[in-house]
């Protein structure tokens, strides 16, 4: 009867998001990260009421939240609008003013674990080794800082401290792809796997009680699978591998002898739990599929965080471990679920017959507008996953189809396949591209001549290139803070991150000639298509000169580029309204050249 | 062993308030108005859920919710930054997007009532008669609006449309304490009293089915009571009084024929069952001690919206009318119920002997800084209640006391009571003050050289007089949106508040030296004490004029003043923002006088 009028792109973009959660001791609370108020802040939520309440009015993104054993306080990481130089700060229980524990202008501390009696807090900081950061414990009664472990030859990093505090494990980076893991036991480092001989990597590590450690690694295996380390003894063992699938966020329930943990194959993940006597795994079904976290509370309740295409970032818990409750209901304003677009899992062979898998999200027949998106991810080494994006599914609501191809350097394919980005930035994922974009025309799912190109990142960084290398294929391009001169990347890097980047990306001195060939402004003169840049003017990744240099080349020249900096954004869009923003100004762009 | 920081300002004025809210005909889920995202918009929430989603992002105020017969849509009225030029929209059932419906540049529609069949919705509008309005009908189908009832010598305005539609019930007023209320039969309109010899308000008037109306008035009465109207015999009875109290809010549930009602005897409500076939009533327990609004569902349970001293505005419900569930978890962030002031009600004889109630809040000992302020309500026949105001707990947390009397003119203590301010605005209200002052300080509960005045609206009105009559009682003075001159305030009120004003205020003629001996721009010579001035710039009920005139004064005399304009308000601070700005302001400009 009533005319009402059609969700707008306000409501896609004001779909709240979770960063990180946490279970109260009690089981009775969770508190989490979400931008409810337009922001970023702490809320809490009572489960027997449901209705959250807020924690912190720091309007700020929080890296972590951690509630302390007994609940009277919560931890909590910020930086200042997307510097990334994260502290740690407490809160009372109840809500309130942030109290800085650490603290240091410029400086890093990444939270680590807080011991059982809670006196003492590790961390891993930037404080006197920007390059490799240190492992350091504070005495939350004396307040007094120890340094535990240096970081040398690359970064380190703590796991966990053992129920009686004798013992820590923390990891050693070297490079990109190998991530040593030890146990501290007497001053003395014990490696947890066998050998340092192949490169591998040690993710996370838990105390099963202060002799057994379970943890994750890759060693000697193309997938990640969990493994045992026995301090006493030094024997190392397999647990539990799940073919073809990269494991993580082991979580267990000491009380139960359990743990739980997610099985990662490409675009999708997969809980299962594991009875820590047997090794014994059962596959769980999930309400989502793709988890953010996991967490058991002391009763034995699993709450997991996570979400599907069509289904925001929600919290949900379980306790029989078939049904599923949902805690928060965070979705598009005025949008149900069953009128979002599902992605199709399309698979097709890249230039050199390596096998290729990527998401294509179509839109209703009746808006379709012919033109398609390719959205090369971020990363590199990460994936295009069955996540929850307001972008895509408003993308697809406005008519465009959207094709995002996890090429080569993608994670979820193996270690083999992920390695394969290294110090090739633009030669074979570039190629997995054009090859994907080839294959979906020949398909009759796109048409040449009308294609977009639109990332941010690696994305962004792609994009220039494709705009730089195959200026005939799209009709105008998007980047959002994209490296535009690998030297630039590697130069500006965090001092920490400099050892995996020379595996990464490529040695300026020895690589010269492959970063000027990968490098998007080798071939700025060929950039000739509409472009939009944007970028978050304190991004400590890729820092803003990338953009500017790109912008002013092309302005140069007369081309047809616009430029929007955000002034309090880093790496990312923290604060809804600059989203809002950045998103509109994108629509509108593109609609110019349908 | 942690000493985590205190709750500051922020924490106080960013506890989140519910304007309005309805239950939707299935009752499983609510719709409420609430600053959740730092703005006011609608929110919903089931009740097996528990967890809010945002249904508009307006970002405004909205006036009223009010859900479609089946749910599937609601409407809400909208002005624009605190312009009270309210238009109604529509809104999908699900949220998204507001639609229209009665929307006109510079003209106020107010929602009256939708059919039950939802095809027609009844308004009271300025359209065509801005002094004394209109109730009009827009058919929802066809679009066409049609004027039924034509405000005459007084505004008009809409109680309810009978089950068959084929009556409704209205309102005319005349002057400010007459209200008349009528049902339209036939194009007839049949007053629901017997006459209108004495002076006398209808507030509301219910169907209980198509020939039984029940109403609240007080003819012939001290307080207001309920009365039921029999259209078909034009029997009118009095149903229910309770001795010494207002009578407000009848909810009538049609399946059980009960009706619930508020009764409110000065600084408290109490909710009451009512039988419709006995007319017999129970009082009921509540959580909190203000109700703002009672919503029966179509099964029965009770909703209400209140809140008490220590409580903010929270919707709980009940089905056994024992057990009360809380629906929302509104709290100052951090800050326990417990920690906070329940106010002492006192009694003091005025200067005449006349009894005035008052609240005093008292901080906890440790922190008390010897101050005490005055807060002398707004209205000024409003009252002083046990509501929840975070600008009292603060003030106390901060170590100050508060003060403030239901002075004559004030609501809940009778019409004789309420009508001792008309045309004496700074007569008796202003002595019953100095003598509550003089009482306390004799009582030993404040210091005669430690006082300060804040107030906002007529209460900014008194401020400016007492600065202007008795400054030396204050150390100093905080005027939020006051009259200055109460021939601008007759002159530049709405057109359709103009003939009560003439009843309230004064005529600016026949009253003029009474006008001009209560205008505090009177004695603007005398305003020698420091002054904080408070203006919403869209103000439209005290305009920003009224603040302009005394601060030119002050200024142009070197006194202490300071000038606070919001752009974007109007008279209030529908923005958390713009709220804690505003009190940040006063409370370090307090601070310096301490």
């Amino acid at each position: 009867m009533l005319h009402l009028k059609a969700p707008t792109i306000e409501s896609y973009f004001r779909t709240l998001n979770i960063l990180d959660f946490d279970v109260h001791p009690s089981e009775n609370e969770i508190t989490f990260t979400t931008n409810l108020n337009g922001f970023y802040n702490i809320w809490a939520l009572k489960l027997d009421k449901g209705y959250p309440y807020q924690m912190t009015t720091m309007n700020q993104m929080s890296s972590f939240v951690k509630y302390a054993s007994q609940g009277q306080y919560l931890l909590t990481g910020f930086d200042t609008n997307g510097d990334e130089d994260y502290h740690v700060y407490a809160i009372p229980g109840s809500g309130g003013e942030a109290t800085p524990l650490l603290k240091q202008e410029g400086e890093k501390f990444y939270f680590g674990d807080l011991s059982q009696s809670g006196k003492d807090l590790y961390y891993t900081t930037s404080v006197d080794n920007p390059n490799f950061l240190n492992v350091g414990k504070l005495n939350l009664e004396t307040n007094q800082k120890t340094v535990l472990i240096r970081g040398e030859g690359g970064p380190c990093d703590l796991f966990s401290v053992s129920p009686d505090e004798a013992t820590f494990t923390f990891s050693r980076a070297v490079g990109n792809t190998s991530e040593f893991g030890y146990v501290l036991v007497n001053g003395e480092e014990i490696l947890l796997t066998p050998s340092k001989e192949h490169a591998h990597r040690v993710n996370q590590a838990e105390y099963i009680d202060n002799d057994n450690i379970i943890f994750i690694t890759n060693y000697e295996s193309e997938f990640s699978y969990i493994a045992s380390f026995h301090i006493s003894t030094g024997a190392f063992k397999k647990l539990v591998e799940v073919e073809g699938h990269e494991l993580s966020d082991l979580t267990i329930d000491k009380l139960q002898q359990k743990a739980y943990f997610v099985a990662q194959r490409g675009v999708e993940d997969h809980l299962y739990e594991m009875n820590l006597s047997s090794n014994e795994t059962i596959k769980l079904d999930t309400p989502i599929d793709i988890i953010d976290k996991l967490v058991v509370g002391k009763k034995g309740t699993l709450f997991l965080l996570g979400r599907s295409a069509k289904l925001a970032a929600n919290v949900y818990c379980t306790t029989d471990f078939v049904a599923w409750r949902q805690l928060t209901e965070h979705k598009i304003i005025g949008v149900n679920s069953d009128e979002l677009t599902e992605p199709e899992v399309l698979t097709y062979k890249s230039f050199d017959g390596l096998e290729i898998e990527a998401l294509f999200y179509q839109p209703q027949q009746e808006n379709d507008n012919g033109h398609t998106i390719l959205w090369p991810h971020g990363g590199p080494q990460h994936a295009i996953r069955k996540n929850f994006s307001p972008l895509f599914q408003y993308l697809c609501s406005q008519g465009y189809r959207v094709f995002s191809p996890n090429f080569r350097g993608s994670t979820g394919y193996g270690e083999t396949f992920m390695k394969l980005v290294n110090k090739d930035w633009g030669g074979g994922p570039r190629l997995d591209i054009i090859a994907g974009m080839d294959w979906l025309n020949k398909e009759g799912k796109s048409t040449f001549d009308k294609w977009f190109c639109v990332g941010g990142s690696y994305g962004g960084y792609m994009t220039l290139l494709l705009h730089g290398r195959h200026p005939e294929r799209f009709k105008a391009f998007v980047d959002i803070f994209g490296p535009s001169n690998l030297f630039t990347t590697i130069e500006t890097a965090p001092e920490h991150w400099k050892a995996a980047d020379r595996e990464l990306i490529g040695d300026v001195e020895e690589d010269r000639e492959k970063l000027i060939e990968d490098s998007p402004m080798t071939y700025i003169d060929q950039m000739t298509k509409p472009m939009l840049v944007i970028q978050g003017k304190n991004d400590p990744r890729v820092v803003k000169i990338e953009s500017d240099v790109i912008v002013e080349a092309m302005e140069k020249r007369g081309q047809d580029i616009e430029y929007l900096v955000l002034e309090d954004e880093g790496h990312g869009f923290s604060k809804t309204e600059n989203a809002i923003k950045v998103y509109k100004t994108m629509v509108t762009f593109l609609e110019r050249y349908i």
